[in-house]
């Protein structure tokens, strides 16, 4: 019998923070493609677009009018997905209609006034900013919010409306799925094992460098062991952050380094500007007095692209139905990311 | 204090199948879009196409030549995701580190010879033959493998890499997430309410009647009250069927006017060939003697599109971190559904 390689042979790979399995097929790249193109992102915008709703002093869609910001500039989503004042849903018999009412509300975040320059154009003290804009929205929101999401969509392939660069917050009355999933499992983790999960993780992928992207002093990149998008990272601190609020100065200067070069590395890969979904992980805010020491801060970039600039992947039949499938390893993917230069190509 | 109405106010509805929640924001289909457009699928094509992988008579990628097939035509997918003969991965110490290896295989089904008629466009007793090789493929596969996965992967939008009509089957020798899930949630429900889910969801939905896009004679089409998907729908027998293999004759003839009736709903609403991704759950392939009563056999539908024939809905950002989001509720898009003709706009 042939011994298992997994650059050869399809297997599964558990993520144990979410509890799922990923199906990957290590051989399945070669086959050949007459299905949907992406239109590349390679367009060079003008720094400002008299039409954009995020740019300084241009009006939006409700008829406000943005100030002429000069760093990040934040403000309620004129069309939010959640209500501050929504009344509670009634209770039903059935356990087949169950209903809850929720309360929330989004906030659009501009990264910078320039309209052209995406995350990893902007200089490192820029995207500084942005990482402080993130952590006191988080802070005002996790005042009355058990549940605060950052996260951003970048490029039309990942159904971002807006080409301004620009991140959203989602704060929720409620867990969403991902977090009460991921809640039950670290706590489960550091029960039985007495540790915390993503700081054991960290450890084991720093001896071992195989699906490693980007180290910085503070900060650690890596393809995860069971990443299911083709290129999809997990950003980490080295040391125990249960929240964004306890990083110190320097890890946060630190962490705009690491986000340059690893967003930089992904343009690289193409030539392009990298699509993806990009989001932050860190404890809830629960009753103070809760222990949430299981948690660890983490991004999490879930990017589509496969291929090319203009072939992604998608996640359809099988994968909504059956489970997630990838075609390459984690290793494979890491060391393609380790291939090219941390210095984006329209800067060197 | 105002009272709840769902199609005012953001609520979350439970998925008993699932165990996951929906977030439903059904004021938000206003907001304005200037993000990616899909390219609508209106063109005509030739019911014959040289080039085309499928097409009778052509020669494959590996130099297999399909025969002058007259009904469906399946063959082993000349890339598949699976292989019938691959080893165990060694088993690992560390639980942050878990492989498994894994069996499987992928076939292609032709839904037909005429390569420019999908599903809706082929007369009912053309779709009963790919019901019936549905019905033959998920037997013999059955034989060899836990879990047959029948599922297509309609237009461009769904990562379809072929417009000639076709469907895929993959075996595998384990139980994928969805399936592994849908059992333990089926299982629990009836040990609890002795009953089965999906039978008292079906009474249910019967007598209410709000959810139903399309009911004929056996089968019941309805937008699940906890769909995700903006035109989601869920097609079940009306009579308890653990597998495909227990249809009767005449509820197989039937099917295939169900799949009839409700994919010319889903092109009449935006009058364009409505890409999705479909396939079927029933009982996996345990040991002889398993009790498999809690299961039904049932089809799911899940569509990408949302306002138009150009513009989707992108499962991205909040959707991927925190939790699916809808716009508008399911009895809304069941509605917009039953506004539209069951008569194909190009046949009527
Ligand atoms: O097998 P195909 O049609 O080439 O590929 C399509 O379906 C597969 C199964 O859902 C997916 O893994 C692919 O991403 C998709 O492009
Ligand atoms: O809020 P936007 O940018 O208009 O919308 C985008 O992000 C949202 C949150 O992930 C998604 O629900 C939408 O489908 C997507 O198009």
């Amino acid at each position: 019998t042939i011994a298992f390689n997994p650059i050869d042979h399809p297997h599964r790979r558990y993520n144990p923070l979410t509890g799922q399995w990923i199906l990957v097929s290590p051989h399945r790249a070669k086959r050949p493609w007459s299905g949907q193109d992406e239109a590349p992102a390679t367009a060079t915008l003008a720094s400002y677009d008299k039409d954009c709703f995020l740019c300084p002093t241009n009006e939006r869609i409700s008829g406000d009018k943005n100030p002429d910001y000069v760093g990040t500039y934040v403000f309620n989503n004129d069309f939010a997905a959640l209500m501050p004042d929504s009344p509670n849903a009634p209770v039903s018999a059935n356990p087949l209609f169950k209903t809850q009412g929720v309360r929330g509300l989004s906030r659009v975040i501009c990264f910078s006034p320039d309209h052209s320059k995406t995350l990893p154009e902007l200089p490192v003290n820029k995207i500084r900013k942005v990482i402080d804009t993130w952590n006191e929205q988080i802070e005002e929101l996790g005042k009355d919010y058990l549940w605060v999401q950052a996260f951003e969509n970048k490029g039309a392939a990942m159904g971002c409306s807006q080409p301004h660069p620009h991140g959203q917050i989602w704060a929720n009355s409620f867990l969403p799925n991902e977090i009460e999933r991921k809640e039950t499992l670290l706590k489960a983790y550091s029960e039985e094992h007495g540790s915390n999960l993503l700081m054991d993780y960290v450890q084991a992928e720093l001896q071992d460098g195989e699906r490693t992207v980007v180290e910085t002093e503070h900060w650690l990149a890596v393809v995860p062991y069971w990443a299911a998008w083709p290129f999809e990272t997990m950003l980490l601190p080295k040391t125990p952050i249960r929240r964004m609020s306890e990083l110190t100065n320097p890890q946060r200067d630190d962490l705009a380094l690491a986000i340059k070069k690893l967003t930089s590395r992904y343009d690289n890969l193409f030539q392009c500007s990298f699509p993806y979904s990009m989001g932050w992980h860190y404890a809830p805010f629960f009753e103070a007095g809760t222990n949430i020491d299981h948690w660890q801060l983490h991004a999490l970039f879930y990017p589509p692209l496969l291929r090319s600039a203009s072939v992604r992947k998608f996640m359809v039949g099988y994968e909504m139905l059956a489970e997630s499938q990838r075609d390459l390893t984690a290793e494979q993917a890491a060391q393609k990311l380790r291939d090219v230069s941390d210095i984006h190509y329209l800067e060197s």
